[in-house]
């Protein structure tokens, strides 16, 4: 028997575009007992849970629950139960989690439509408005936040075209949802998939998402009820069944329904940790907490600015909680990362693709969103590059920073 | 803004087949800060679950990981990752969960072969293997642990009979690992996914899987690295793709070896959870743990029969961790398991299907499988039945189990 010690973690600064620090409240919360899934106290969190994702979602929908598994894992749900094999999606790409969309909807059997825009930019909605008009898909999918490049796509003009076309718009709101407006009704979006593991500063494990009854008509002419908890009345014959028993949403919403019928076994803890997670935001306040956001990111970007660094994603359309940094010639990103969480404890972020080696991502997301983690990242950031003779001014970010929260 | 109260849940004694009471330890393990997903700290806690992983499993296989998703994203998991459309998969059923294999094994475009016995009973192994011979399948796909009847299929003789044939055996055994004998590797089991929610007594949200080396050279014939982090030398043509990106093995293979290649983000608290919850089970020491289900097993049988009722499994084939009580002529059983709750705080089960209605399903499973509460339970089961005119044994139940606990 090879039998490991308890659990003893080093404690991190975490300046990531996620996973991000936890709330010490959620923390707590996951710790409570368990309750059974059927358990009335149980089911009355899950109603509570919903109500308040509707809130955070600010959507009317009748559907807002998370799906048990990682944001990837309430993506696929929300794809592999829209598209049908055949069906056309258009992707627009603009980093890596747009490609992420294609694998999917790829998998699922789409007749996938893309079109891409550098890395580090983001569309002219008119654009993908007018590709839209052309390809006549039945989903539009789109990345919100871009993570990978720390861009963000309007969607305000895109989510009414959509509509009028009678197109399904899916959007992936996983980086974006409690950190800065994602207006699922106003912005007509047909579904929307959240993350956990950032701005909301609960552990990875869940995805919530909402969908409007647009998508749940379509549901409806997939639906299989399981066997073995089917009932008569429940046999019908499906052209296209959902090919996931897992994702089936069809079925979710049986389960998070008032029908209860039974399907998975409810992750308890994880449901207490979003809960009490989303519970966090809607008291500190949706325009509160986006602002919070907005005011670390100035701090974050006005000390990187002052150490003579550049912005990679200095830009109108810039993700207010993923600043990125060039990489100065000459200096090792990953050398610089690599003494930054051995030295200091503080973990930053690379990036992919096109941008690996290139860019140090730099997150102010939730939890991790505040005065004491800017402060430390930009004081740690500096020692680091003198230490690897970089060319910077020093002892100019700390003070840029506090000009920010001073004024 | 419709904001609510912080978590008040209330303490149950939770004597169902899953999910079950989660161990203290493990409750507070999840209370851990969190650590970024490629933290040295954090990969060293993955590789260390895997090895504990092994252990549990009683195997030497190189990949034993959890997937993150509920058991049946486990099960899900090896199924799609296995089967491309068309392959020959016999299941046979005894149960709902032989169902749910189906269910799962059709979506992902097998042809589905089933045999099937009454629920109750299991299979005579050379049932089976005549079975296999016969249909000559690719996968045998076979739960082990049933809970839905509480019976438990042999495997010893049928692992080695697909062996010998050149089909993979996959096996559900999300109720037993952790408290029975799941010997892997003796009884040549290609693919097994185990649950957490049961007799490991962490709370549902993770599913370990383990898969040995047939499993993993069909998985490299699939293999498909994902757009966005994929290398030039890894575009290469597959023909039947996993139909999954989020259940893909063999992408999730490289986010677990040493390739570590990014792919969902780690579902860190619950693996914090897995890796205390596997920990205490190898501290116990696991022939210690089997003998304790053995004990407390005994307590409740003995105490139910002295009470006067009946078991619907005293069988040979009886699964350890469940005990099945036949619902006496007359009596409401919702009512008394309601009356349980409200006044007792206790927790029993129901059953699905041709069950429903005819049985109560008591688990002894884990944390939860401990002497206080089998004595609650059966005390409770007496008041309330008492308190529903059934003719029982006034006072039997108790001294019976007290009698096995004392001997």
């Amino acid at each position: 028997m090879n039998v490991f010690q308890e659990i003893n973690a080093p404690l991190r600064t975490i300046m990531t575009p996620g996973p991000v620090e936890v709330d010490p409240r959620v923390l707590r919360a996951m710790s409570t007992p368990i309750l059974g899934q059927f358990d009335p106290a149980f089911t009355q969190m899950m109603n509570e849970t919903m109500e308040m994702l509707r809130q955070v979602f600010q959507t009317q929908n009748k559907w807002a629950f998370p799906i048990d598994g990682t944001s990837r894992a309430g993506i696929e749900a929300v794809l592999c139960s829209v598209i049908e094999p055949g069906d056309k999606v258009l992707i627009p790409i603009f980093g890596r989690f747009g490609h992420l969309l294609t694998e999917i909807a790829e998998r699922n059997g789409a007749e996938i439509h893309i079109i891409e825009c550098k890395w580090g930019e983001v569309f002219d909605q008119q654009v993908i408005i007018d590709e839209v008009r052309k390809v006549k898909p039945k989903v539009l999918a789109i990345v919100h936040g871009e993570t990978s490049t720390g861009c963000m796509q309007p969607l305000d003009q895109i989510g009414p075209a959509c509509r009028e076309l009678d197109v399904l718009c899916i959007v992936d709101a996983v980086a974006t949802i409690g950190g800065t407006e994602v207006k699922v009704d106003e912005w007509k979006l047909d579904a929307v998939i959240g993350g956990t593991q950032k701005c909301l500063s609960v552990p990875s494990g869940m995805a919530p998402i909402t969908y409007n009854g647009r998508v749940e008509r379509l549901l409806a002419t997939r639906k299989k009820v399981e066997r073995g908890v089917a009932q008569e009345h429940d046999r019908v014959h499906v052209q296209h069944p959902i090919r996931s028993n897992y994702f089936d949403l069809s079925q979710l919403q049986d389960y998070w329904g008032p029908r209860r019928l039974n399907h998975h076994t409810e992750a308890t803890s994880m449901l207490y940790a979003l809960r009490e997670g989303v519970r966090i935001v809607l008291q500190e306040g949706l325009e509160e907490r986006f602002e919070r956001h907005r005011l670390h990111e100035k701090a974050l970007i006005e000390g990187i600015k002052a150490m003579g660094l550049e912005l990679f994603n200095d830009v109108s359309w810039k993700l207010p909680m993923v600043t990125c940094v060039t990489i100065p010639d000459g200096i090792d990103g990953e050398a610089v990362r690599t003494m930054l969480l051995e030295q200091f404890g503080i973990e930053i972020a690379s990036s992919f693709g096109p941008l690996h080696g290139k860019i140090w991502r730099i997150g102010t997301m939730g939890y991790s969103c505040r005065k004491e983690n800017v402060l430390f990242v930009l004081a740690a950031l500096e020692a680091v590059l003198i230490r690897h003779h970089a060319s910077i001014q020093i002892g100019q970010g700390l003070q840029a920073a506090l000009n920010v929260y001073e004024s």
